[in-house]
């Protein structure tokens, strides 16, 4: 059997405008120091994977005006590997437009597909997981998402039901996929919590990339012929026209309903690492350190007087004293200033004029 | 007679700490567009007297890490114009230094003393009540101060009680002086302005530069003798090193102590101009143009959903998006940003962390 390489996905391409004004849509959160630990969510994201992967089989798929940040971010990895959307699509284009392009390079590629926005706290765990999972797709066609172990009843994240008594047989810690379930209610989403084998979709799937490709030919045949056709200009300096030409016809769908939700051999790894999409202001506040009061102040001279549960979020060298808030967002970037109650947090976007 | 010629004394040391983070001691409000109207308060002050003074008649006394400022705000004004103390002393050094200064290139000067930091509604009728007690000083030894009609039972100003018996023979608006009262509680600010005779003192002075002068050798004759002996050196290159070493050795005294508290002669003109001493964010609050919710809003991209009674401040070309505050300052200035309650304002001095 041929050395299995394993390559990372990175997918980089979404704008993040429930975090505007600190995420805009020329420089979305994951290419900012979100956290202010002095590296971007996408740096981060590279981070975590470690020595599982040589930089050259590091590939990041994003819109065409973000690849000179992406670049900028990830000097170690090939130019080449930065592969551009011409327009924005759901996850199901760009998976399968990286899965071919790798597939002309490796064929015998293994492959982690992750989002770049992401947070994980326990960043060994998260590399024992992954190659765990990488092991079993390394020597099977199994389709596997990772299943986030809920700690609430988030009503902001699918969920996937796993049959606990159908584990695989190579690995225990896999299991059958029953169900996809859409972001619930509370009422359901406390149901999903009591019953144990309810996990928060991450939107991290581990798979080798025939398993993948031939997932598209059976379940969006006109997708796959689209990335299929264009195998021969992949890596080519004609590859960027014609991707451009083509990948706009593709359906604007995610690879949940594209894939998971229709294949049969999907299997969940139940995780446990501290996870977060950070998909809200209210999700980094619960996520970042915060002081006696629930506060959350990220930036470096940030002075909070009879404040709680307040994030405050600067990333350049400002000084900032807020006195008297409780439960807002205080959030600067560049030139915009944003002050919003955290329970309006929902509105953000429809203030930030973007879109 | 000599001709009388009108100068203005501006006084421009304050550093305005209740106004941080827009006011800072690097450059204090009165240097700052407050209003967001395109000048500084320094400029509007100047621009208030209109054609009452030629260029060259007026004075700015200020700290002297301020003099560039001033001269590049005022680039009309001759720079030998702009007087620099060496250190922050009260009211009466500032007035004593610049009275001998002014003494000694116009023995015959009529002069009006100004705050920096001030604001008037109605400039046509300020200029008409300067001109009308500025006759009245250049025809007698009156010291004449400007008494506000008071709106409100401010207990953040000083009163002045006028002895509305006792009008002077040449000018019927101008008013014998009872007593000056220092900042009341609310309960004394309510009778006075239930009393009809007290005005609001607003450190603005009319005299002719002989009064004033005599007035410090009665009531001062030790700051008198310091600017009286230093009258060889001013106006030459020997001027600010002998200041320097002089003015520290004054005592550290308001204008209003040293000598209205004292003198006989002090009259009152009451005036109704719409005037401010924008000593706090909630007179700004008050003296700007308000939505229907009350919210001012200084700049150029604020917008405030869902707010009352709040102030937004910022000079420069920001997008504020303000949701949710009532009864609130926001204000950001270069690497500053300060969110505190109005109610609260008494203590930015202490959050500002200047002096």
């Amino acid at each position: 059997m041929a050395r299995i390489n394993n390559h990372i996905v990175i997918m980089a391409g979404g704008v993040g405008s429930r975090f505007w004004p600190m995420s805009t849509s020329e420089r979305p959160k994951q290419f900012i120091d979100v956290l202010g630990t002095g590296k971007t969510l996408l740096q981060l994201t590279v981070e975590r994977f470690g020595t599982l992967v040589e930089p050259e089989n590091i590939w990041v798929v994003t819109n065409a005006r973000y690849a000179d940040i992406v670049a900028e971010q990830l000097p170690s990895i090939p130019k080449e590997n930065i592969l551009c959307e011409p327009c924005r699509r759901n996850t199901a284009p760009c998976i399968a437009y990286v899965s071919w392009r790798i597939k002309k390079k490796d064929p015998k590629a293994n492959i982690v597909v992750t989002p770049s926005d992401h947070i994980v706290m326990d960043v060994e765990e998260f590399r024992r997981v992954i190659k765990s999972c990488m092991n079993y797709t390394g020597e099977s066609d199994a389709i596997v998402t990772l299943g986030m172990k809920p700690t609430r009843p988030e009503t902001g994240y699918g969920y996937i039901q796993a049959n606990l008594g159908a584990s695989s047989l190579s690995n225990k810690n896999i299991y059958r996929v029953d169900s996809f379930r859409e972001k619930p209610d509370l009422e359901t989403a406390m149901e999903y919590i009591q019953q144990n084998n309810y996990y928060w979709n991450a939107g991290i799937f581990i798979w080798n990339v025939n398993t993948i490709v031939n997932a598209f030919r059976v379940y969006q045949p006109r997708m796959a012929k689209i990335f299929e056709q264009m195998l021969p200009v992949y890596g080519t300096p004609e590859e960027q026209a014609i991707v451009n030409e083509k990948f706009p016809t593709c359906e604007n769908i995610s690879v949940d309903y594209a894939i998971m939700e229709k294949a049969e051999e999907i299997f969940v790894c139940p995780a446990d690492f501290g996870w977060s999409d950070l998909g809200t202001w209210g999700s980094l506040l619960t996520q970042s350190k915060r002081d006696l009061y629930g506060n959350a102040a990220i930036g470096t001279d940030v002075q909070l007087v009879e404040c709680h549960d307040t994030i405050v979020h600067t990333t350049q060298e400002k000084k900032v004293v807020v006195q008297g808030l409780d439960g807002y967002i205080v959030a600067e970037h560049d030139d915009t200033l944003l002050i919003c109650k955290l329970s309006e947090e929902q509105r953000i976007k429809q203030f930030s004029g973007e879109n």
